[in-house]
């Protein structure tokens, strides 16, 4: 199964696509779109449509998932968020992609263990898991990343029955622990 | 110049599209779009985008104008009209519209002359200024053909330095008067 996950932001939205099979994660695409400052409200969020259907259409997800609102911020930038989510969600409806959400919460729990952990722990665990090599420029797309393997790890959860714990991961594939 | 003005709603948006010379103002095309219970939120976004497109397509307005959001309520509908907001801006970022944007308190003096006025004088208003015989299924629709209104006076009264008054607008149109 071929996953697009989505960390959108009033500023940064991340993104990244991952194969699975059972727990196991491999990295196809990712990155992150800024908004441009000065740039007119409208071109942005065109911009991010535009990335979004592109992403879609050369990686062909089956399924796309998405990040829900921190509801800690002020209003303005909820009204920003979620007008970036709108033209995010619209690109996957536009491309007959069924939508998942997760909470931050949930996202950070299945990636790190601690529903709490900070945005570098993030980006360190998801370069581990998927065993990358250099890292990212921005956090947003190892955000991106991290929504779209808890989805692979949530959903393998639910197909097996079991949930895909560290051990069973190791114990499958003993050529992606480094000695 | 033909103008679109667009009320977006977490659960109802409305759009108006009207015509303008000076301070005159005529009715093109207005309705109103409700989210279906139970439908998925991506679908409902993509309905709303497709209406806009559609009406974008068939009445070719030359500004699109959108009213800012009310920042009154919870961050959960800020959200969700933020995303109805966002695939609303998209759709004229997609047909190469300039957005202009009013908020309520504007659109509320512009056709009333009170910016506090409530949903019935604004409906009542609108009916009496475009000349319209029925009323409004949706108030929703009155609010985007006052959303579009309210650009027609504001710009009028940009393009010829001075505000378009209603004693200009009688004198000027005889026959807009009912005896």
């Amino acid at each position: 199964m071929r996953i697009l996950g989505v960390d959108p932001g009033s500023i940064i939205t991340g993104y990244g696509v991952v194969d699975t099979c059972g727990g196991w994660v491999r990295r196809v695409d990712s990155g992150a779109i800024a908004m441009r400052a000065g740039e007119p409200f409208a071109d942005r969020l065109a911009a991010i449509y535009r990335l979004l259907i592109d992403v879609i259409d050369r990686s062909h997800p089956d399924v796309f998932c998405i990040e829900t609102a921190f509801y800690g911020k002020n209003v303005q930038s909820t009204l920003k968020l979620g007008q970036v989510r709108g033209v995010a969600i619209l690109a996957a409806a536009h491309r007959g992609l069924t939508v998942h959400e997760y909470s931050p919460r949930e996202v950070k729990q299945a990636v790190t263990g601690n529903g709490a952990a900070a945005k570098h722990q993030i980006a360190y665990m998801v370069k581990k898991v998927l065993g990358l090599r250099a890292g990212f420029h921005r956090t947003d797309e190892a955000d991106g990343l991290a929504v779209a393997i808890c989805h692979a790890w949530r959903s393998g959860a639910h197909a097996s029955g079991r949930p895909v714990t560290w051990a069973e991961f190791t114990a499958a594939h003993p050529e992606r622990i480094r000695k």
